[in-house]
């Protein structure tokens, strides 16, 4: 068969799906597959026992990414990535992330099953902690391979339960030996679910990701003095919970003010210490972030949400100060990447959407070190990081389609 | 010697609360006993083991709190009691109710040394949460003990972990089977530091409480929905986080409004699930309170944080409820009861300040089954509910001389 003629599986794709959706269930149909967690221990035992079945010499990076590696003809060459991750928010859904992971495992299957060598190798890849739920900030395995953080930077993070991730990886058997990037790497493809509402809504099975939104992340803490919430004074209160409130307030209303150009602001965690009746509090911390399709607008919310800390502080008699910032997106994909997934798209029938990526992709970071595309495929209602997270297999597939049409001309492509 | 000439001995008392202050050592020099925790128990063993020293009878009812009987001439008569709690906060002081209970067991001892049996029996008391820290609201066995709280209600209080207040008794040895009050008491006499300024700022010994500063708390559940934090659109968000962080900003902006006369309104907590970067929160609880030292401007602070809940849930998207209310303080105390401890202050040469009490005090819930009266003693500016809480031996000792001259012309009073 000729390869342009080559289609996925569909039951054996969704197959998996549904088996990595028994793996961690959280509330009503949902995942609760926090990165690092038994729950992902188990799902990464899984996916690397599907892929040794398939053939494929699996390694683990130090800071735990899997790459699950199809040989090429010539081996020698550049692979090219294809991948996502399979960890989830704390009220996760079923399928963002997971199925673009899934997808590269079905397209290697696809090729197995025709007995398809493409010329460079394929890699699979699950990066470690995409969604920075348990681990803040989010796609910190990616930023590693990428060069933007340190392996040291990355195994210090720490969880809520003071648990790093390194000793993590290290508990669940996952900090492996390879290096973290620092290898060429030929090209890199990430399907993943829309995240927003629009190809649900036009009906259009297959996105085209024109670029990311920029987004600003923010960490800051706020020092102010336990106190008994009784007999203090107003005038002498330096209540760091109130500190934190002002800011949470600040922000959304920063969001509120870009609304109408799409920008989005959001007051995502607040912990307040001791936090508890009848005292005030002497330490918070706030995890904000800003997001904007046009880079400048989106500097401007970042630098909006900086201005508004000395006034929340000065209100509640607090310090504040930014203890960590991060950015991602804004990245332009590749154009002769993006322009292989509209070639298969069109050849195989497929209408398709151009659209932005609002929320962080580990693709932004691969962006930085090769030629990278995105294929975003609907999601009901737009609806995720929620259990009512929701597609159907016959909405997958045809990107699932289109990805492995592109991988199949990256990969045999001629040149070195 | 007469009884008008007992002192109690200094050196021996402080050395209890010395003693006190190495259970549960906290952040520099402070406590964090809280309820029904490991340190907690060792408290109340060591306080057990005091009492039994001194020859008393510990009798422990179902809500833990603590009775140590010092028989009386008439030991059929309702018992003059004197006490507080051992319980501090997360960041608690050394000093904040410890002085109390240890100041009834000072007096105990100085009668016993002195062969003084009064004609009524007296009781020492370690009520159990005095501070709610760990399992809100505050006060729950005194509230229990006067009626106000059923024993079932105070075993279902939950802490952060899960704990009920019940099954934490259990656990620690300290779920007694003495019925919750339902018998008559003669009196109750409550020593406490300030916690306020005004003693250490006139340099008197000895505050006389006129009255409680009405306090009103509440328990607030926000309900949102759980999204990306990137994508999802301004106008479809349901922030828990933000509701919670909008109806503390209000809370705080009531209690300015009422600083000048004295008002006082704190947010006290905010928890917010699943609060992590990446996903708006879908469920948030805040607990605040106002307070007042008139009555009316108390209910109208309350009245004007309940009218805040919908604006702040409109602007956030959410659902707002008031899932628990109290309210303590504004109690009258009992005028021959303070009368006595003026009298013996005036006795004892004793300088006094009249003053309001701020703070929640079990006091509150005793003076509603049984006359009640109060001294306060002086802490290093105001500061509590801080590991910098302080004060010293020598301006604790004139206070409980007092206490010791009023509970025994109250206990030895003649008529039935």
């Amino acid at each position: 068969m000729s390869s342009s003629r080559l289609r996925i599986d569909p039951d054996r794709f969704w197959m998996t799906v549904e088996r990595s959706a028994e793996i961690g269930a959280g509330r009503e149909g949902g995942l609760s597959r926090m990165a690092l967690t038994e729950p992902d221990r188990e799902m990464r035992d899984q996916f690397v026992s599907w892929c040794r079945e398939a053939g494929l010499e699996v390694t683990v990076d130090q800071v735990g990414s899997i790459f699950a590696r199809r040989r090429g003809q010539d081996d020698s060459l550049p692979p090219v990535l294809v991948g996502s991750h399979l960890d989830t928010q704390f009220n996760g859904g079923r399928f963002d992330g997971i199925v673009g992971v899934l997808a590269g495992l079905e397209i290697v299957r696809t090729l197995n099953d025709a007995g398809h060598v493409t010329r460079r190798p394929i890699e699979i890849v699950n990066w470690t902690n995409e969604e920075g739920g348990r681990f803040p900030p989010p796609m910190t395995a990616s930023g590693a391979f990428a060069d933007v953080y340190s392996v040291d930077w990355v195994h210090a993070r720490q969880a809520d339960d003071g648990a790093t991730l390194g000793a993590e990886l290290e508990r669940i058997g996952y900090r492996g030996v390879a290096e973290v990037g620092g290898r060429p790497v030929d090209a890199y493809f990430e399907l993943h679910i829309e995240q927003g509402p629009e190809l649900d809504a036009a009906g259009i099975d297959v996105g085209i990701v024109t670029h990311g939104y920029k987004s600003h992340g923010l960490r800051v803490e706020i020092t102010g003095e336990t106190a008994h919430a009784g007999p203090w004074p107003m005038e002498k209160r330096r209540n760091a919970l109130v500190g934190a409130a002002r800011l949470c307030v600040a922000v959304d209303d920063i969001g509120w003010r870009y609304a109408a150009t799409g920008g989005k602001a959001t007051a995502a965690r607040l912990v307040a210490w001791p936090n508890k009746a009848g005292i005030l509090s002497d330490w918070a911390e706030v995890i904000c972030d800003v997001r904007h399709d046009d880079p400048e607008s989106a500097a401007a919310m970042a630098e909006a949400v900086r201005k508004a800390l000395p006034d929340a502080a000065t209100a509640a008699q607090v310090e504040m100060r930014i203890v960590e910032e991060w950015e991602w997106g804004g990245a332009i994909f590749d154009e002769a990447l993006v322009g292989s997934l509209r070639n298969a798209a069109a050849a195989l029938g497929q209408r398709t959407l151009d659209l932005p990526s609002q929320a962080g992709h580990d693709a932004y970071f691969l962006a930085r070190i090769c030629p990278t595309a995105m294929i975003f495929t609907p999601c009901r209602d737009g609806i995720t990081h929620n259990n009512n997270e929701f597609t159907t297999r016959d909405r997958q597939v045809p990107g699932v389609d289109v990805l492995l049409q592109a991988v199949l001309a990256r990969a045999d492509r001629a040149g070195p």
